[in-house]
This record gives C-alpha cells, structure tokens and sequence, in this order.
C-alpha cells in the first residue's frame, strides 16, 4: 500500500508521500512515490502515484520518454493544467496491462492483480493559478476545492480525520505541510503498510518551481520532535475538554 | 452502519456509541446499541452492538429472556466473566438467520444481506477484576490488554488515530470517557454513516453498577463545548510543532 496526500491553499500546494510498497507481508521495499517534473519560471509539476508499481512506473517513463522526444502531446506542450491532467490520465490509463482475454472486463472484478493506479497531480503553469487534481485509474480527475483542500490517494482513511479538521484553504503554506505529515505519521501508526521515509514538496504559488523538497527519515530530529511535539499538544488539549457535570471543578 | 468503542483504565470500563442505523442511503434511523444489564452490587454488564439489526436485536432479546425465565445459563448466573463472554457469543452465533440452504456457507461470501454482527461486551463480576471483549459473529472473542486498551466494533477507521495516540490504561476514567467521544466525533466527521445522538457509559472499577450514562445530543452544551476546545487545541498543537529549517524561527 502507500498514502499520499496533497493540500492545496491559498499559498500555494503541499505534496506528501510514504515511500513504501508490498507485493505482499514480506515483499516490502521503498520505491518513491513524489516525482517532481518542473521547468523554472515556465510551469512545475509534481505526481504522486499510489496502486500497482509497474503501472505507475511505466506512466512515468512515458511521462518522461514524451518531453526527451518532444512529442506533440508532452508535459512541456500544454498551456493549460487541465489539458496537462487530460493527458496524463490518458498515459495511465494506457499504461494498465492487462491479460489479452480480459480486455473487456473490468479490472477490479476480475481475479488475479489488480493493476490499476491512481495519482495526485498538482501544479502550476505561468499564468494561471495553481491546482491539484486526483486521478482515477481509468484517466478522469477530480479537483480540489476550497471547501475540500486535500486530496488523498492509497491509504486514505487514518491521515482523514486530522485533515477534515484543520485543512483549510487559508492555513499558511508550512502548516499545511505539518498537517500533511501530521497525517501521514497518522496513517503509519494504524497501518503496517504505510512507511518511512517520507518525501515532502512545496509549490508556492507563482514560484514556478518545486522548492522546498526534503527526505524524512524516521530518526531525523524534524521528524521525531514532530512526534513527541504532536503528542504533547494532543494531551494538552484533552485537558482543556469540558468536564461531565459530575466531574469537580477543573482548578483554574 | 454504526461506530461503538469500549476503553479498558486501571479505573474501570468505557463504552460510548452512536445511534444511526441504515439500510440504505434513504433508509437511516436511531436505534440504542449500547445496552445496560446489571444488578448492582452483584454483578454488571454492558452491550454495544454492530451489524444486521435484526441480529442483534435478537441476540439481546435472548439474553432478557434467559434472565427472566431464570435459565440454566443466564447473565446472571455466572462465576466468571469470560463464562459471560462465552454464553453471549453462543446466542449471537445462533441469532444470525440464514437461508436454510445457506447453513454450510460462509455469509459474508454469500450474495445478499449480511445476518452477521459484533458486540463489544465490557463488565466486573463481584470478587473479579473488569474486563472489556470483542465479539466476532461466530462467538469467539478477543480481550482489551494494557498494550491495546480499546476494542472497536463498525466503521472503526476513522476514529482509531485519536485512539492510537492518547489512549492508555493509566488515563482517569473521565478523560477515556472525552477520548471515547472524540474518536466518535472524529468518525462523523469522516463518515455520514455513523451519527448523533451518542450514548456515553461508564462502569468504574469494583462499583458493580454502570453509573454515569448519559445520552449526548449534537446539540449539547456538552458536546458543542467539547468540539469547539477540541479544535482550538489541535490549532494550539499546530502552532507547537517544529518550523522547518528554511522558516524563520517562531517568535517566543
């Protein structure tokens, strides 16, 4: 499994991800799962993929393979960010193999691997506002929103609670990025298949660039500080709850 | 769907609950799953529930009736809890109706309805120490241990992070009580399924009566209060956390 997350505020957009994939309980490595494709000044993207690894490899080889060659349809060519998520859905979606005689079928109801994949694509091209979009399998998009300001792929459903409370459109850029690991820490807690290191990327809007980047690993002080920070706030608020009408008086 | 979630303190035993059962998208309504037997002084139990209604129903009505006819195994006539924790699973095993074809089958492999539930069974038998168990539709069961000191039973993901963090065997009973509430919380946030009004229950430790319960509606003082300073301290937390090496330092 994998979780990747990626908030995106009025300061610009916030990319997370874990780094580990399994085949099965004892088939785990680290691959990455944040790949950055930026051009300077011009237009910067970053894609996070989580699902079947040969497929998500392949998408970016082609990804990459297509601006080498300049090809008509390249991550360079487009002048709009929803013709570059049109395009790289199209790459995943034909990027998915499948057994000849299942061509038809859909993948999720067969037996045997799934090799669907989804990505998180964010970004930015000169001149337009930044976005961040989640991509199905099949190559459509939804975007974020500012009711909605993350979108999640993988794992998603321990690192949810701690964003439907303080994700917000209006959260300065590097608290984002703290609620991102925020919830990745929390996904890894509660999920094996969730695991260290993490990678973590800015894309401040109208930077046109991916900067900050930063490796995290499990033992670095940023990371462990974190943590125990974290945890100390939590139960620093638990003692601010209301007390149950039964309960003595809190002492002022 | 629903959420239930018993805590296990040196102090004693929580239970809290949510109210909302569905059918389908349109077909949601309140029923109690956080039921109460005790004889205060001798012996006390609590029963939350998850699953097909009409199992648990049944399973409850069953376990009313044993007592009032004065059965041969019956909640009351027990020397030992996990006696209790067997008995209860026995009845739920045998209140799951089936097709009659069906009996050899797995349910949950079988197409249509799921007849299967879960029960959260927590209490203290005069003379025993508390204890808190998870039971599965087959009737066997797990028991809370100082290691994992809450059991879970429905839509469990979303309010396993708060639990996974904060909860311990040494928290005063009351703060388990606010936890218990606060992972309910967090699972409505996240999941329309499970809903208000919430049922709280707390058996202390060699009391040998549930006291206090108490029914939570969203609209609270309670229960608005403890969303409110919930959020404000997550944002306090937030604003603890280590800045990255590129911000400028927080100011003191």
């Amino acid at each position: 499994m994998t979780y990747c997350v990626g908030i995106a505020t009025g300061e610009g957009l916030v990319f997370a991800a874990d780094t580990r994939t399994n085949a099965s309980h004892d088939n785990v490595r680290v691959h990455r799962k944040l790949h950055v494709f930026e051009w300077p000044g011009e237009r910067a993207f970053v894609i996070m993929s989580a699902g079947n690894l040969a497929t998500t490899q392949l998408t970016l080889a082609r990804l990459r393979a297509d601006v080498d060659d300049g090809a008509g349809r390249n991550l360079r060519r487009f002048t709009h960010l929803h013709e570059v998520v049109a395009y790289v859905g199209e790459v995943l979606a034909q990027s998915q193999l499948r057994p000849p005689d299942e061509e038809n079928a859909d993948s999720t109801e067969a037996d045997g691997p799934d090799f669907g994949a989804t990505l998180l694509l964010g970004g930015q091209i000169a001149g337009e506002a930044p976005g961040l979009y989640m991509l199905y399998s099949i190559g459509n998009a939804i975007q974020a929103s500012p009711e909605t300001p993350y979108l999640q792929i993988g794992e998603t459903k321990y690192g949810k609670p701690i964003l439907d409370r303080l994700a917000h459109p209006d959260l300065p850029l590097e608290d984002a990025a703290r609620l991102a690991l925020l919830s990745l820490d929390a996904t890894m807690r509660s999920n094996i298949s969730v695991g260290m290191p993490l990678d973590l990327a800015l894309l401040r809007a109208d930077a046109l660039k991916v900067e900050p980047t930063l490796r995290l690993e499990a033992d670095s002080l940023l990371y462990t500080e974190l943590r125990s920070r974290w945890q100390h706030g939590l139960r620093q608020a638990v003692g601010m709850l209301p007390r149950f009408r039964w309960e003595p008086k809190a002492e002022p």
